[in-house]
């Protein structure tokens, strides 16, 4: 054990461990040049992603790091496919602490590997520093057809709002990570495993010609959903139709969670996204021939806020603003 | 004053500085969505360069806002000009510390926006988090002739190697930063300008065509030189030709300073570049039309190691790894 304490140095970090994440590809120049290439693609615009996770904000302090690597990975690419993109390279910019050793590194590098060889991407490059806290922030390429982006802002009144997967399970996570519920180990596994090991949903590639928004649940199902609405809309929300999981509708059921944080919860990285009503059966037979559970969850409507059971909800705003 | 010294919110933060940064640009779009886009243009590759700087590591915790905008700017540019790109756009992830208040970051941004008009280029997006030290990585976008990135690798036995601007100027800089060396005030504000306000030389995209390798001086002349030798060819120094300016001179004249420290010594962001000898003229033309010095400080030689004054330099390998 007591090699894999060693400090690391920045060539081994490259050498040993970065490299095999290039895939060889061209664009990486071998990690041996000041920068790298982004190759254009005929009818394709390149989407770009930025996003850092910082310890003890982002992740608890004794976060593994296969869990800090699933987080880095999907938040940018569940952003990158809310956009209707698909994953083709990404950039690390590593600020890492003293704590960082070689165990660590190789757990959080072979994660990385086997999420890029899942979703088909590679590492282009990126820079390393010290710091006291670790602090990793990726920017995300992907390809997307050209003057297709799907945009947050660009759903109509009479629009069906649908969401993929479940609601809130990764706030379950959470509230037992912050030790707020007590749950049996079963339960702890499934919901811990949820907040910790997150998957993006890379449907929005698939439905590109006939959403008409979408966006990725990161702040919670009703902050992100009111985004949609750009200040101008309403929604009706089919309230029986929310999709939680069997496990969640037990905790539901048992009082150990309120809908309502559910509901407000981050970090699902599921999709919201709209289309004309019209295009309803086109969206359910993709989901279906993908195997993407989704839920239509209510439409979009002319007056503002969201209602549901006939009135209108009132929750707080701890909905985040954008950079990107 | 009290006013300054608020704690700033996210939402000040994106619409009251940062916003303007965006140019209101459409690969932006106006900072709302989930990512933004590169446009790629015809007949030209898209760079791309990442550097994170942190606090204590990378700048000094008093540093100026200006100084810390000053360096991130820099840094990447200097890279871009390297292989030949001229700037396009960049994204920030931002991870602030409490201390950043209204002022702070109303100058930050103001030394960017004034640098993004004088370089013309335009903030694409980010992300923004809180940490205890301040870290700022950023991406930077360049385009540059379709498959003629100026590479590292790529000089040959007999290139003529030379360097734009002065060496040495921020390392004494450093020096003086650090209270290793003290000096007047003409030559301390002189100097530690050069250290808390690199300028990068942005000559690359000039000499695309004639140039066979090129690097830019951040970790120092001679360790940024010899690698461009990739390990297999030497380097016949011109010794006296070796460009410092008046001051540098009346500092190593006085033995304040001493030569091989300059020549180690990093953060100049000049360029080094080798070329063909018979482009030689084309070369010093350019540099002469452009207003940039320019000197021919040696050859590439068969033999390795650095060799003037007849005799092998042996130096510290104080080189850095490189990522990107």
């Amino acid at each position: 054990m007591k090699k894999s304490k060693k400090i690391i140095s920045e060539s081994q970090l490259i050498y040993k461990y970065l490299k095999k994440l290039n895939f060889d590809k061209q664009e990486a120049f071998n990690f041996s040049n000041d920068g790298a290439i982004l190759k254009s693609k005929k009818n394709k615009d390149i989407i770009v992603t930025s996003d850092n996770i910082i310890e003890g904000v982002d992740f608890f302090k004794n976060d593994s790091p296969e869990s800090v690597a699933q987080k880095i990975i999907t938040y940018n690419l569940s952003d990158l496919s809310s956009m209707g993109g698909i994953p083709y390279c990404y950039s690390l910019c590593l600020s890492l602490s003293s704590k960082i050793n070689h165990l660590w590194i190789k757990k959080f590098t072979n994660k990385l590997f086997f999420l890029q060889k899942k979703y088909n991407f590679f590492l282009l490059g990126g820079d390393i520093g010290k710091s006291n806290q670790l602090n990793i922030s990726a920017n995300f390429y992907g390809y997307v057809k050209k003057n297709c982006i799907i945009k947050r802002n660009t759903s109509k009144v009479g629009d069906s709002i649908w969401v993929t997967g479940d609601i809130g399970q990764s706030h379950i996570g959470l509230l037992i990570n912050q030790k707020k519920i007590v749950l049996s180990k079963k339960f702890k596994n499934y919901f811990s495993n949820k907040y910790l090991f997150p998957n993006p949903c890379m449907f929005g590639s698939k439905i590109i010609n006939f959403s008409s928004s979408c966006i990725d649940i990161s702040d919670g199902f009703l902050g992100d959903l009111s985004k949609l609405l750009h200040n101008k809309m309403g929604v009706e929300l089919y309230f029986s139709k929310l999709p939680f999981s069997i496990n969640a509708k037990s905790l539901i059921n048992k009082k150990t969670v309120e809908i309502h944080s559910l509901l407000n919860g981050g970090d699902d990285y599921e999709l919201i996204f709209t289309c004309s009503s019209k295009n309803d059966i086109k969206i359910t037979n993709i989901a279906s021939k993908n195997r993407i559970k989704i839920t239509k969850v209510g439409r979009i409507i002319e007056r503002k806020g969201i209602y549901f059971n006939g009135s209108k909800l009132s929750f707080p705003n701890n909905s985040y603003q954008y950079f990107f």
